[in-house]
């Protein structure tokens, strides 16, 4: 019992919000009561439930430079206008335009005439395979492992990456870590030594005929080759076949291909600061999602969970000292123009950012923040625990704060960078698949992520850092 | 930061779970390391899930005293033979045999003539309609407005209890607990006043066609009336349309009936304590389930947690100290007659228990457990919150543990009463209903609770309490 103390054990063990608020510096009473006010709204009278259904089931899947992106943009446009912030505008900036073109094809085929087609789809960004490819395959688990192998064994085959998620590690996001140079680098590298192509193992726990997409990155100059994603159940099967029959081929067809660039825009809707207008707190998630579903979780969530963090606020009468903007990032999936963008404009018009806050996670229970920043701030932001505590929002440690608010980092140093940490079990069944769609979003767990991200906002727009 | 200490904030945002295990007693490395094998097992080589797709798909929904649940009890039995345990035993009880009859029929009609089909279901426990019922309708929000209502207003009529879920509330068990008098002695009370039967909303923040049954409790001597559950819209349009028409009729059509009691079984499997077999800690769930649907999240997810956390400590070599029992109960539902019955028998063989634990609010992912016991006791528990951390387990504070296990209360007073406390957001949307299927269980949120309850386990029979 050494280290914990006496109060904060009555604090525990007393058991309900009041009781426990004292375990630490709570602030006044006034910002719990605000807070709840805050929770009242976005579970009675929430609206991001409803924009989510619209976005994913209306719009629905929005890669960078397709119509349904433009259409995107304009809703964002409008549902902020209506939302009645003080300010909302388009900033302009131009995107990579990638097609997945007609249904890919994979086939694996037998040298005894015997063929078994497999759920494939291309990685995003990926070359196409003008007309069908075929191919004896090379399975690896590593690019370590493609570097050690001789040029013989990989020239004019597909490169296997079949490197599944380590099932252990608690949190699904790390395994996705540990996995995830397959497919960002595997076909970039896969040409590099000669290959034809290759085929990634889905990027997920799951075993299921899903092949989850994503993005993969060519390396300047070097050869271009075709790579697609596996469903898990036709890497396992794949790889079994393989042992048995080394010479099998593979056959792969796709489409897809990088068209010019496109003019896309981030949505930014302001809530201006009664006190410190110029000091700036960011609130988004990205606009743009993978072609191949709604993009509910990813990042449907995260963009309805922004817009509304800034509604409750204005809705609740809580009118914030500092500036408070809930932008829609565009591009996040396959360039990260859009964050780049806003970082860029936010230092040519020399702004003040005091904190980024993004949802790109999912839109799941909340667990609490994720913090990039000096221990100092991590700290002060620590403090509030306890008034997150009674929405189980109150986990607060460092951690990746998010892509697109990432830029900033270095463009205007705002104090912290944050990223809205959820209960992330499910993600990776379903992101970047035809899976990740509106009925596996619950009501309540995106309202309650949207109650404590304006709770967040809420505290740091009183109190600064 | 007046009630942070240095330390606790080193470790909170040191981050890991090494650095944050320094917060508090961690006990030795050791528990540190031997709780990590249990989740690698419970995660690598976790069994419950495909226990949990046998027990929901081939066996299904398994109400007292229907063939399904004598099924159940010998799949139980099996299972826990087959794991290895010393000891599987069954324990004789008699149960209610309620059965639902064909599907239920409801309807609302108006006095033009219109009639409109709504979904209904029969409460458990509840008499039948013996025909078609028709009948006025009263509207009321609470047992106390029915008590206000003077006879006339009531008598032959339906009363029809539409107060909904508190959506404001945090937890929706609370907003559950909040509304279930209406369910739990509507029909009763209804009876009581005269009327011919009660029409009780749906216990859900969910607004769909799915009607959630669940107990219903006659008094001993009072007329017993015909209870039925609308689904929330069924209840939100027969509230809209008796205020444009208050004298419209409703017709209710249940061929449910309450049959002999029939004897069945708790079953039980047990790891005798190394170094002290006479004291014993409980953990289990209930196998009934209503009939409606599988009983995937209430309760073949406890069910299954609670061999599978007998299971992972045989498996990773952790002989416990003390005698462990997973007990799985029948009768939670319409009953409690097997949790009932295994208090009498611990008490009739001067049994000790130390500790029991119940996992009956779904197989979602860990948040950590809910207790009744001593201050002294919970202390100590919440002591072991370090070692729980890294699974997002340690959340433990008072509350209630569980229907089965609370009659141990009184016969044994075991030192704790622990209930397994997971994210709760989903489980009202289901609960009770045809959607409560194998499909809405995720497998790791599944193992991870497996894994909790393991390792509290593998505390308690370490160190008592």
């Amino acid at each position: 019992m050494r280290y914990f103390s006496a109060l904060l054990l009555a604090g525990l063990l007393a058991g309900g919000p009041a009781a426990r608020a004292q375990i630490a510096p709570a602030g006044p009473k006034t910002d719990s009561l605000n807070i709840r006010r805050i929770f009242d709204e976005a579970l009675l009278r929430g609206q991001c439930y409803e924009n989510l259904r619209y976005l994913t089931g209306t719009i629905g899947g929005r890669l960078s430079g397709s119509p349904q992106a433009q259409l995107a943009v304009e809703w964002g446009q409008r549902t902020m206008e209506k939302a009645g912030f003080d300010k909302v505008y388009l900033q302009e900036v131009m995107v990579p335009h990638w097609v997945r073109g007609p249904k890919e094809r994979g086939e694996i085929i037998g040298n005894k005439g015997k063929s078994v087609p497999v759920a494939v789809c291309a990685l995003g960004n990926s070359v196409g395979t003008s007309g069908k490819l075929r191919a004896g395959v090379v399975e690896v688990h590593s690019l370590d492992e493609l570097k050690k192998l001789p040029d013989a064994a990989v020239k004019g085959k597909f490169v296997f990456f079949n490197r599944p998620f380590d099932d252990a590690l608690i949190e699904p996001g790390q395994a996705y870590g540990a996995a995830g140079d397959q497919r960002r680098s595997g076909p970039a590298e896969a040409g590099r030594r000669g290959a034809v192509g290759a085929l990634v193992r889905s990027l997920t726990s799951a075993r299921d005929d899903n092949p989850h997409t994503g993005t993969t990155q060519y390396a300047a100059g070097a050869p271009q080759v075709p790579g697609a994603a596996l469903s898990t159940l036709a890497a396992d099967r794949l790889s079994l076949l393989l042992k048995a029959d080394p010479s099998l081929k593979f056959e792969l067809e796709m489409g897809c291909q990088m068209l010019p660039d496109v003019k896309s825009y981030n949505v930014v809707g302001e809530i201006r600061g009664s006190k410190f207008p110029q000091e700036i707190i960011t609130v988004g998630g990205h606009l743009d999602s993978w072609d191949l579903a709604q993009g509910a979780h990813d990042d449907g969530t995260g963009v309805t969970q922004s817009m509304e963090a800034l509604r409750l606020l204005h809705a609740a009468g809580l009118k914030p000292e500092r500036t408070v903007r809930a932008v829609l990032f565009m591009n996040e999936e396959n360039g990260t123009r859009g964050g780049n963008e806003y970082a860029r404009l936010a230092q040519a018009n020399k702004e003040t950012h005091l904190a980024a806050i993004e949802s790109d996670g999912g839109g799941f229970t909340p667990r609490g923040f994720a913090m990039q920043g000096s221990s100092e701030v991590q700290r002060k932001i620590a403090a509030w625990a306890p008034l997150l505590r009674p929405y189980h929002a109150a986990d607060i440690m460092p951690g990746h704060a998010g892509t697109d608010i990432e830029p900033l980092e270095a463009a205007v140093h705002p104090k912290a960078l944050i990223g809205y940490d959820c209960d992330s079990q499910r993600y990776f069944d379903i992101h970047h698949t035809t899976a990740d769609t509106f009925d596996k979003v619950n009501r309540r767990e995106l309202e309650l992520g949207a109650g404590s991200m304006a709770a967040l906002i809420y505290l740091l727009a009183k109190y600064s850092l």
